[in-house]
């Protein structure tokens, strides 16, 4: 498989890889007795979608309400912004719901539950607990949860329609078990909130967690109703060095172009840079830092030993090596691909996926949805 | 003036700054005798390159072919390509300069040039100097350079149209002597390597310079016939940190929501973070860094004091404080604007501007060009 015919630089994305990452997730959660509702702020694809709900029970997860919009024209009814929203955009959020769409959107301050409860239209709501990574949501034992239920339970056009939780502070475990832990600890924190609700006589059916890792490493999730990770589909460098996939699993590369040797300073330049890989250094947390990107092979997708993206400009990305550079087996034209550090930081530079299917075969292109 | 309106995140430009950065500049090249090829990498937009070329002899400078293709579509005819192409795109190239553009383009190695003298289509090459940024270019010393000249000094098809170099190392100055240094430095570079060549009886008409830090603190460019900065247009912090502009002159800023509030941690979130304000950390090299950018008030665009972008999420943007936040100030629902650290690469994630005039009058819609 070659791709010297694909302008650089450019998505690839394969598929093969996609669809066992895809798998395995959803195998994992089915055997948790769990329902799987995919994050698609990484794919931002319907093509994407379209296989990481085969399987499941057709909700998907998103962060803005641009993708709710774009998932909503391909006939996806049930969707979870899992995102706060701003108070303006509950027209937005109405208009989507008055179409036929189950939104639930997130709640986690008292005045906005006010302000939905206020407002003109219809929304479906679920809580947003805080289970220890300290972005938005409340702690567990916060005397705002019932404030938000009671409001919302009292309002003619809400409805209260669960929790939810993202462990976002998964990212800083390095160990599998520490994963299960904070899985636990997320579980525990809504399922206890759920309970809490339950007690007060309020339904509360959407249990949600959430995170890659935590989803991966989960072991029980007992009176959880639904997992929602997301970047598994692709999986990236930070994921393989927290152990939530290995580098082979990786679906997602930049394929780009040699254009100029530097001999004397044993550096290359490629012609993808701050804007074609992003300028995610997540990786530098990690023990195995990839500076702005590990460098493969372009038709196997193999990377090469010692040799990483070091540096970037807004167009050049300069490729450094831990050993000399062979330049003859990277001439000028030639092409490489690189792994990213943080694949949704990466794949929202692009418009269009280029899809691998079988050697020989053409490429497909999948459209992704950015912006808001 | 209020944007209320204007769903978040968007991208807010102050037409009134702009115009004054823009004449700035133009007054400023113009007093040094020397064309001003203003680079569109970071506005992206026919009505900011509008701007920019008024008063100048309109041509324009690009970083991907796409910008190219369109501005051209435009009308714009005078462009140049500063950035080494990947030899599959010369086709592209020459498609443009078929159609009457006079597209320049890059080259900085022997065997480049003879791809582009071998080339079925006409190509006007400038070949790269390196000034000391030791990205890509030839050395003023180099043999290549000379190799390359003959080269397409023979080509039936290919004009050696000048040099050109960029001064990005002018980034790791702090102080407008180091600044003027290294804009003669820059200046010296392609003068010694253009005399070489007339020396050589071959024809350089072209011998252009870039970089905002080193136009701005030019004070001599005697043999130069171009500079191209680029973000001295729209400015960011990082360039207010180095001195090529103030933090009033940023005429480019995000506006955002607050959507929600800890008041335990002292923090508050908008609704933009990576995705939106792009993960560059470039002034974390200042004595005054700014982590993910300045936070100002909406409407009047002032910098708040003490208050900071301190970690982003892919749609979310933590703000801190270095004192107690006043939440009442900040409601869920108010809107902020962020200053962005490096403006090129925050203002790659949209697809266009709100462009502010006067109090009161309906804001504009200019798109911009992105991708490749």
């Amino acid at each position: 498989m070659t791709y010297s015919h694909i302008p650089t630089p450019a998505l690839i994305l394969d598929k093969a890889k996609l669809i066992a990452n895809i798998s395995r997730m959803t195998n994992h959660i089915k055997a948790l007795g769990v329902d799987l509702r995919p994050h698609m702020k990484t794919g931002k694809s319907m093509e994407v979608a379209r296989l990481a709900m085969a399987g499941n029970f057709g909700g998907i997860t998103v962060s803005t309400l641009r993708e709710a919009d774009y998932f909503a024209a391909f006939g996806v009814t049930d969707i979870t912004l899992a995102a706060c929203l701003a108070p303006a955009k509950l027209d937005r959020a109405a208009a989507l719901r008055a179409a036929g769409i189950d939104l639930k959107i997130l709640v986690d301050h008292p005045r906005m539950a006010q302000a939905v409860a206020a407002h003109a239209g219809e929304h479906h709501v679920l809580i947003e607990i805080d289970c220890g990574e300290h972005r938005t949501g409340l702690l567990p034992a916060a005397p705002e949860i019932m404030d938000i239920a009671r409001c919302l339970d009292a309002a003619p056009r809400a409805t209260l329609a669960g929790v939810l939780t993202h462990a976002g502070h998964s990212y800083q475990s390095r160990q599998a078990p520490e994963m299960t832990a904070v899985a636990e600890t997320e579980r525990d924190a809504v399922v206890g909130v759920a309970r809490q609700l339950h007690d007060a006589g309020m339904a509360c059916p959407i249990v949600s967690v959430g995170s890659t890792p935590t989803a991966t490493h989960a072991r029980d999730l007992t009176g959880v109703s639904e997992a929602r990770p997301g970047v598994y589909m692709f999986g990236d460098l930070f994921q393989a060095g927290i152990g939530s996939c290995t580098v082979d699993d990786i679906a997602v590369s930049v394929l780009a172009t040699v254009i100029a040797h530097r001999r004397q300073e044993n550096v290359m330049f490629i012609d993808a840079g701050g804007l074609a890989l992003s300028k995610d250094r997540s990786t530098q947390a990690l023990a195995n830092d990839c500076a702005y990107g590990l460098v493969c092979q372009a038709d196997s997708g193999q990377p090469i030993a010692g040799l990483t993206v070091s540096t970037v400009h807004q167009e050049h990305g300069q490729i450094s090596a831990t050993t000399a550079l062979d330049f003859d087996r990277y001439p000028i034209g030639s092409q490489l691909r690189i792994l990213p550090n943080h694949v949704c930081m990466t794949a929202a530079a692009y418009t269009e996926y280029h899809v691998t299917t079988a050697p020989g075969q053409a490429l497909e292109i999948w459209p992704r949805c950015n912006g808001w």
